[in-house]
């Protein structure tokens, strides 16, 4: 069996008390935080993305994965210790493991979220406890029509990660492509299959802006954009 | 096909700590949102509303569009830089896109939202997934009898927005009018419809007085029609 | 038809903090509170309400109505500006439309909530989906008997309101009487009527005492009836 | 019929940052809340119990009894206003009411709650709407049986209230017994009884203990009972 | 029968505020913590575990047991008093007590979670209403498939632990083993299991890292493993 990889997305908000700290000390604590991340990143997989625009309820996207637990744990101690964890809650937060798909012939793959595509699309899923009670056969030919209609948008790549018992979900499930709308019309049209009608719970949905680290911190603050309004003479 | 477009609904809840701010202080503040939004509306659809008076968890909705959704997350990463969005929260938002109408035959607008009524009312919608098993004569069936009911209210624009796979919902519906009272009429005449029995969720409800952005901003501290109560002498 | 009026249910939940402030602030906070309802009240109705000691989620309720919901807008933004608003949340918030009942020939009320009753309860209330599904002439047979129920209580008074599109839920019905135990023995009897398996919701329910708006302030600080308990000596 | 009595469930969840003001402000908080209890309780019926160690959610718990609710919101006026509440919220409040069971033929008890037991287990409840739907034999058969396994257990008194109509459940039971695991055995065996399937809401379950007011306030900051640990020398 | 044990399972979550303290005051009040936890251990069985990188809603857990209410709701008062827990919440908290099973022959352990393994997984559990309608061979029957798929898994310890009537689940369940991704094996093949269609809730879970109490508390502010971020010269 192909090595097995846990992978771990924790997203943040920040406090808006933090935006109203001045440029110096928010610029500190971004370093701290993105020191976290850069020392992760030296010879683990990491990923980052933004949500703001697209939720109310987080701003960032940490993506972490290692074959162990230790060192997931490990690195989220060393990340709450940078400036900006400590102005931070994480509002949602989704524990998985890679495993071999009973429904293909693929190996489990060393590392997911590894396309250089602009958006990922990431939920939590859970089927009902009927779809379990179908015999295995049954449940093949199902999920063999849902995967045929996912193999007709070759644009869109997906990742699926198991949270049985190690989690509140069964899945987290991640979409990566380039034009959202793909997507949306991918979903929509899985709605009419009969796979669909064994989701019991496929929410929150995150739609997800993929960049680098620093640029979804810079996010966070505007420092590259920010218009200057001046203020009112006293 | 038509270009389609984004479609941001952001919902803000101002915390009450803003509201102990001195005047110039909330004064600037409110003129960097202004600002922000002014710079986004040079030449795209950006719409405010104010639901003070109708809600308890927001106050205030900034309806941004875009055919990129990289323009919307740029426009709300602006926005947070501006004093107001830093004592403020985001209580509901909801994402979504347009696209045909499967049960119509008119093209994609290229903008939703774009009527000089008073109100708006809006909501995310989904869904049983029972729906979509439904062979498509009979959802377009089913859809007809609903139109229709719809069409008995000219008074009232109808705009459908759709979040497959990216947000939460699988619609979001606004609906544009004068008299609210008609439009309460239209959606209690719609449940005796057999469409509504085919509904999982259409709340939370936003009844939204349409007004510019100023205005929208000045609502929250009233300061045109505070009335002035003398303090305790000391 | 009538004139139909809004009625808005605003139910307010002060910060502890506000208590941790002195006398004097917290008389002029209060003061200005009392001073937007009495400009509202002036030729509009305003009712006040204390849920202290009945619920641990608000302290306090408003309601107001309006044949226009501009009036109702305005009004909160007033109430916003004044000092005690300024440490409130609104944690529950109904807005709802009178108009003729289906199931009645009484003429729309110009205005709800006028008894001089000590209590009133009030809920949000919600019917299955099923329910429309039914024919007019079965709903109007089933709402008979419910009615018939009701009319064995005539100390008790009812006001119905409809919140179909503009808030969350269907209806806010509020009955005003002077015993809360006939009310309690009233919605146990209404439990076996066939019209009670068809509701979805009705909570959360409120026990509200009837008081003026300058009583239900005092009870937040219970300014007339402390007792002062001797600081220790340093 | 005999006199009816309201009973108020108050559970208080202490804000930690009380915990961080110096010991005598936190005395003279506790001095106060004590004093608030004391007067109710010179003619009035009133218990406290703590939940330190059983939930997460609250602290403390104080019912108090009354034939008029005008006095169980004066209590509530008076608590407030102690320097304790004022760093407190009521995440879980319960009001009911005493009356006639339709299914012994007790008399009401003109105060519940009166044992010297040690432990009190206490719930909101609410039945299946098709509860309602049985005929009164019936509900009548099943309730006896119910009844029969709970005499089996003549060690826990049972206190029934009535919230229909009054406050969000429709029941408030309260079990008093010297023995933790005699209760949690009978529950278990009452899942199998017929009536245990019209439950339709039961939690949550509040497992208190027994104590005075002014024990149940030092248990807030263990003041008897407080580790020393000396500070770090500078 | 064997004496029977109250085991409690409190999930603290630390405000970030905390982490915003200077180190000395923090290395102070995580010593009042551990001195609670070693005063309490001297002679009663106490676990602490991190959730760090596993969840985003809690920080630690800490486990006590003890045959007495009393004694758990003493070790919670003193735990109180704190400096830590000053500054914590408790967003998760599970009280239960052991008892022999009905579909096993093994006397009640005296203690539970006593691994030396790495890793804890903890979810509270309630099964539906008519999984106790069923007659008790039946239940037997189907929970001896059940048992058989554990069997399955020799690594893995179970500890089961009841809450009927004292908190809001019917049961606690732990699993200790040293490999995450065979609990998540196991798991998944127990859905397959016809036992695992009459779970009602089983959700949140939570994967623990077994830790001593101290190093617990040192990943809160992972003194040991910090990375030094140069402040930013003035």
């Amino acid at each position: 069996m192909a090595k097995r990889t846990f992978i771990k997305f924790t997203f943040l908000k920040i406090d808006p008390a933090w935006q109203r700290r001045e440029g110096q000390a928010r610029a500190q604590d971004k370093r701290e935080l993105l020191a976290a991340c850069e020392d992760y990143a030296t010879d683990r997989p990491l990923r980052a993305y933004s949500t703001i625009g697209t939720r109310g309820d987080c701003d960032l996207l940490l993506v972490s994965q290692s074959p162990s637990l230790r060192e997931i744990h490990s690195f989220h101690v060393v990340l709450a210790q940078s400036g900006l964890a400590k102005w931070a809650t994480i509002p949602h937060s989704y524990l998985a493991m890679t495993k071999p798909s009973p429904y293909s012939d693929s190996a489990t793959r060393p590392e997911l979220l590894t396309s250089e595509h602009s958006y990922a699309f990431i939920y939590p899923m859970e089927k009902k406890r009927e779809w379990y009670g179908l015999d295995a056969t049954e449940r093949r030919r199902i999920m063999s029509a849902h995967i045929e209609t996912g193999r007709r948008y070759p644009q869109i790549t997906i990742n699926t990660a198991y949270s049985f018992g190690i989690d509140d979900q069964e899945f987290v499930v991640s979409f990566e492509c380039e034009e959202p709308g793909d997507f949306l019309d991918l979903v929509q049209e899985l709605r009419t299959t009969e796979s669909s009608a064994w989701t019991l719970r496929d929410v929150p949905i995150f739609s997800c802006l993929a960049m680098s680290v620093g640029q979804a911190l810079d996010a966070l603050d505007g420092a590259a954009t920010a218009r200057t309004v001046p203020p009112i003479p006293a």
